[in-house]
């Protein structure tokens, strides 16, 4: 998870948290902003969100704070999201299927452009647009699209050999949606869907 | 989001990944573990880690660090997960389908017991064993099965309509996995499913 700049990995995944908040923002048509105000959205301390950001910059001012447009475009940049990356999906399944059709990845810089499946009955299938392939075209696919970024989306068993499978056709960041861990090489990342994290965050509150 | 103890919510929502470590050090068989361990496993530091613990009780021993069952039951406590909670999903579109067949869920403390969608068409149908319920029902079963936490899977035009249904209806809990953020009394929970959040993390790391 290194990199050269030694920011610590809990910081860098902050920043998508403040970058979404910035986007309703400036959906809100909001101009500025301040360390206090995004904190208390998010429910995160100003001091820890000004600690965050100059890890990467200075990029507020005093008296006027944050500058909406322009911390999103240099938050954007920080995490390479100023442009599209591909993505492939694998398993055509309810889940990929529903993955497929998501509408929160092409405004936020991620569009799927490839899905697989190992069935033979769904390769051929058209989900959004795009035609499932069967895993046998994966590396092939995957090099003539130039995708790094993939999503897990088969039943738990599979997932480790699917994740293997990918590493192998040059991927190097891993969404996994099945509720299990899986092994990459360290220099591949990856990140898991867990909604039981989320609904046991919110059952502490509850009697 | 307040509770009587002031426990900052940013540390409550680490609570559950301590846990997910917990789980798999017990599967492990590890009997002991240390602020340490569990730090350079999950990316966060060891005095973070101390830090978070502190606020609910003093659970290790000096020299000997923590015992990872007793850790992981009284962490099971505090997130109240030491019970198994009723849930609702609302759409039974792919996604819905993908979520009532999740088995990630009932090893966690949580299990899908009712399925709704306003289609006529899926009215009826069975998702692994559960009969999806008209809209007009939610109200009088979320009360007959006691249900206050509920997860939402439908259209994001729909979501808000949703998820004030929800709150009429008794629910406390929600996880939205719709792109869109919903509005609702300060005493409901509200998280979401984000995926564009981890990858968005992921891509920093990439040229």
């Amino acid at each position: 998870m290194g990199n050269s700049r030694n920011i610590p990995d809990i910081v860098v995944g902050r920043l998508p948290v403040y970058l979404r908040a910035l986007s309703l923002m400036l959906a809100e048509q909001c101009e500025y902003t301040s360390s206090h105000e995004l904190g208390e959205r998010l429910g995160i301390s100003s001091a820890q969100i000004r600690k965050d950001l100059s890890h990467f910059g200075e990029f507020g001012k005093q008296g006027t704070g944050y500058n909406v447009a322009f911390l999103h475009e240099q938050i954007r940049q920080i995490l390479h999201v100023d442009r599209e990356w591909p993505m492939a999906v694998v398993g055509a399944g309810d889940l990929g299927r529903a993955i497929v059709h998501y509408r929160g990845f092409v405004p936020r810089g991620f569009r799927v452009v490839c899905v697989f499946d190992n069935k033979p009955e769904r390769v051929g299938e058209e989900i959004a647009g795009i035609v499932v392939q069967p895993m046998e075209k994966l590396a092939e696919e995957l090099s003539a699209k130039n995708v790094q970024v993939a999503m897990i989306a088969v039943p738990l068993e599979a997932a480790q050999d699917v994740a293997d499978q990918l590493v192998q056709a040059g991927v190097r960041a891993i969404l996994n949606y099945a509720p299990i861990n899986i092994s990459v090489p360290p220099d591949v990342q990856v990140q898991y869907i867990d909604p039981v994290v989320h609904l046991q965050h919110m059952t502490f509150y509850l009697k």
